[in-house]
């Protein structure tokens, strides 16, 4: 479970243009979204970093989300990164929807507000991201939104943290073994 | 290096609908494209899945590279993707430009044509998408591609490949152990 009597992790605030360091490999993420007092999460796997500064990424929400219309509507979201240890909390959340039923409690889900937007951050995540709508011109077409990422909240520790990737029909990979090869930019 | 003297992999069709597979974890895959007689290939790391039929995946190219230009004219290009094992080449192709040199030559790529378009795929490859433009509509504005692949080959085995994914400053990961949590969809 993503709760714990104990935060799991203590944060710094990160630049904003490095984010490619956790997101360019496309770890699942948790998405985290509030419309007035509504507020959802969703588990999410398809998107891709679009520039260094500003911070922009790319996400595919589908239109069949309940977090589709709360993003529609208040132009925010958190992306959290959770890590291995949080696989099965992953699957539960990205299993229901936030419809009739307020996931945050039913999975016990620990949050802070938002420093620059309002929308919930997940403690429990080894990293927050907040993001603001930045340019809604695919989301008709293709459900795709481009947010600008305008705050970083990353772990002090560990450096590399487990995070997992889903790759559908249940298969997941964790992420191995890190290295480096000089050099490419 | 990627040439060999017998060919790395034995592969089958494969349903272009299921490419998240391979793709959705964002490995570093060689972009190959050709317009007329000239041909380029280049690394990339920052893309998505955006739709399974059709299979779509939107790349960002950016305008820097010679490949933009080729793919912009030619409106096809092929996603290589490139095992452990060739980490080195996909660093070497990614530090140098094709705008003088020849990367196949250069690098000793082995290619076939593709079947479906007109591009090289790269024979030591793990798998092969052939790809066309599907929407150009966020090229202008952010080098955004859209494509729908068209075709792709996968090897037979292994069922696994280890993969590597890109963060920036030289940092990659492999791909780490596989495992099953029912039942995210």
């Amino acid at each position: 479970m993503l709760s714990a009597k104990k935060k799991l992790y203590k944060k710094k605030d990160y630049p904003v243009e490095d984010v490619r360091f956790y997101l360019e490999p496309s770890p699942a993420v948790l998405l985290t979204s509030q419309y007035k007092n509504e507020r959802n999460v969703m588990t999410l796997g398809w998107y891709t970093i679009m520039e260094f500064t500003p911070s922009l990424i790319g996400c595919m929400i589908s239109g069949s989300n309940h977090s589709f219309e709360l993003i529609k509507k208040s132009r925010v979201c958190v992306i959290n990164l959770p890590t291995v240890k949080l696989s099965h909390t992953v699957v539960d959340i990205g299993n229901c929807s936030g419809i009739n039923i307020d996931k945050f409690d039913k999975f016990g889900l620990e949050t802070e507000k938002g420093h620059k937007i309002n929308a919930p951050l997940l403690v429990n995540c080894y990293a927050n991201f907040e993001c603001r709508l930045y340019d809604s011109k695919l989301v008709k077409d293709y459900n795709f939104f481009i947010f600008e990422i305008v705050k970083a909240h990353v772990a002090t520790s560990p450096k590399y943290p487990k995070t997992i990737q889903y790759r559908g029909n249940s298969h997941f990979i964790d992420s191995g073994r890190n290295f480096k090869i000089p050099s490419l930019k």
